[in-house]
């Protein structure tokens, strides 16, 4: 499917909130998502649903190209068979995708999901994506490994410290900027890390999925800063920071 | 308190959602509130929340203006002490305000609020708003009648249906505009309403609530359509109308 193209306002809408140039050695971490005004990121649980509009397709796109690593939940990846890759450059190449793509990272710590016959693995394959790094709590035994994936063995705990995975990361396979894409759960836990999420940047469709819908809210409040709105032919983006609490508001 | 100047931008970007040139003898009914990002229209019952900015709350006085009646649910009534009158007028007028004001419809099926010593009555002493319609489902006896108020008496059922409400109040006090404010209850029950809602216009503050906020979400799915957005200091305001499921998308 050819993506809609990239309004022409979007990248310098973007701009100061993407890893472009990064001002410290840190990972540079994305939050991002597409909403409804109910704030459900889908109608239920493996229920894929339409939110935004194609030409924000596009801008998730163009995300991905700004970023070295994208990272989704075990729910995302188990129930979405995700591809994860990116498909708009700035050279409007259609080949070759892979060179362009982020890399893949899936939390899969009890290691249900099969990277054979999921759409990275074709992906992959056709050189239109990265290979991924598969977050795991045990390195598999020999025979269960897969091909062409690397496993990150996370051993410390079953609930994983972002900061630690994001500074192992970068130590182990050079990843300087992350962007998280979901599900809700991951987005929640982010959401209360000022210390490690540089910005966060949603799309909000105009639509309502109703109470049974994969939400996303916090466990606590959450103040913004540094607060852009774009708007789209239907829908709204919004690009901030997360303040810190403590901070005077 | 002053309100801040009105964007000279929002009078023709609502003018299409406001009953200025209502088109039908139904009462024109728009539903208006405040969110935040998790769609959280108050931190918790009862907790009197900021959501939006300065120059969103006189929009709200604005659509006021506009309004005949308001009306809100029986938990905003209780826990909130609204004033809904409205401060603002084209000629900058800041005394007797009561007739830029539309008139309170409050729902009180079970009789629990008093006008007696509300801030809606000081409002009302104070010619800076008009006196309350109280939607009870009996008539209180002679003794336990307040002064300056009206009684409309709801008595087909517990469970008020809104279109048989607006008909009645229509025929009854010749209110022909009503803008519904919340909360979050009254607003879940007109989303699924496209038959009577004429307009939404929701303004979405950059802040999240967190989970135990109380919510805005109707029980399914809502498609809108005629979306426009306008865009603040810090929140964004929607304006759409309801689309009849049924429609073809
Ligand atoms: N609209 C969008 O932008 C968007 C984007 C992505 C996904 N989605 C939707 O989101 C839904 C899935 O979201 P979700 O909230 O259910 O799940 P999710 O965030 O994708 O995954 C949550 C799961 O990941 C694992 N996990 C998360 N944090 C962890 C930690 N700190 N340590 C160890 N494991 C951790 C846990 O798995 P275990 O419980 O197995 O331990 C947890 O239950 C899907 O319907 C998908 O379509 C929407
Ligand atoms: N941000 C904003 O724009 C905004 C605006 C207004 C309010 N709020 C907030 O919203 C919160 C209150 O919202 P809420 O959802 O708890 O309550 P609500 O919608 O204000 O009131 C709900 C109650 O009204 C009565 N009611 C509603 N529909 C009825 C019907 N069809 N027939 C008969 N009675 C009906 C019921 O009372 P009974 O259960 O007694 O029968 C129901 O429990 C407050 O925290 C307030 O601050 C925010």
């Amino acid at each position: 499917m050819k993506l809609s193209p990239l309004d022409e306002k979007l990248p310098n809408f973007l701009h100061d909130y993407l890893p472009i140039e990064p001002k410290d050695d840190k990972v540079f971490v994305t939050l991002t998502y597409a909403q409804s005004l109910d704030s459900k990121i889908s109608s239920g649980p493996g229920i894929r649903t339409v939110i935004s509009h194609p030409e924000t397709k596009t801008m998730t796109h163009y995300l991905r190209y700004h970023h070295q690593g994208i990272l989704i939940g075990t729910s995302t990846l188990l129930v979405d068979d995700p591809g994860l890759n990116c498909k708009w450059n700035p050279f409007n190449e259609t080949t070759n995708l892979d060179k362009y793509s982020p890399r893949p990272i899936v939390i899969d710590m009890k290691r249900q999901w099969n990277f054979k016959g999921s759409k990275m693995e074709q992906l992959y394959l056709q050189k239109k994506g990265k290979s991924p790094i598969i977050v795991v709590n045990k390195l598999p035994t020999h025979a269960d490994q897969e091909e062409n994936v690397d496993y990150f063995v996370y051993d410390n705990s079953d609930v994983i410290d972002w900061e630690l995975l994001f500074l192992n990361l970068k130590n182990k396979y050079n990843i300087k900027s992350i962007m998280v894409e979901g599900g809700g759960n991951v987005i929640n836990q982010l959401l209360l890390r000022h210390d490690l999420v540089n910005s966060l940047i949603i799309t909000i469709g105009s639509v309502y999925l109703g109470e049974n819908g994969v939400s996303v809210s916090p466990s606590s409040n959450v103040q913004l800063s540094d607060v852009k709105w774009w708007v789209g032919t239907t829908d709204s983006v919004l690009s901030c920071r997360l303040k810190n609490n403590k901070d005077s508001s």
